[in-house]
């Protein structure tokens, strides 16, 4: 397959943002044709928001975008990995480097990322 | 969340599989809870096969099982990244050492990834 398998306007795919730099695995999100043309033709991560129904050009609020390293598609060409550089030092909206910043263990979840940011400094206080 | 959000037995949810030494990302399968569930008892990659709508104990064909390190999951509960040491070198079932070893570039997709295995030798040649 030549290209990732956007078979129609609507599919998505995941994708998978890992820092090129020290290949920690960032954040996984949704692309759909739109969002994966997007990110080519600019070099930005451009994801779709399924929570927003809409695109989501990452770090559009927070100034924290992925600048696109390497674009890479696996073997079914249904999903792929983005090696970038992760502006601000963290891709998580909670402020970690990670999206990924919790371990399963026997006794539960353990922190094990980094935080960088408070996030009530970039997005505001909690709503009430 | 305390745990991945596999809201019911049927959700299935994305997990990427990391080489724990190199960092290098291996492959995007999926889960549904009974594949996380054998995956936390075992230690091993077991993914859930859409294709073949059933427990896919990764490794159980070619050997190349995926010994679990460490499990991590994102800030909304919805993906997983399993940290693996995998055996015999290759997750991809191309012989790649990942199934990402594909670049997409302007001219094309670009081999980028080295291939360990010859697939025929360990699933036989291919059906006619």
């Amino acid at each position: 397959m030549a290209e990732p398998a956007f078979t129609d306007p609507t599919t998505l795919l995941p994708a998978v943002a890992q820092d090129a730099a020290s290949g920690q695995v960032l954040m996984l999100a949704y692309m759909n044709r739109e969002a994966y043309e997007e990110t080519l033709r600019t070099g930005r991560a451009v994801y779709y928001s399924r929570s927003k129904q809409r695109l989501w050009r990452k770090g559009e609020q927070s100034g924290n975008e992925q600048l696109v390293e390497q674009v890479l598609i696996d073997c079914d060409a249904d999903a792929i990995v983005l090696r970038v550089k992760q502006l601000g030092g963290a891709a998580c909206h909670t402020g970690h480097q990670s999206c990924f910043y919790r371990e399963v263990t026997d006794q539960g979840l353990r922190v094990v990322g980094e935080r960088v940011f408070n996030p009530d400094d970039v997005y505001g206080p909690p709503q009430s």
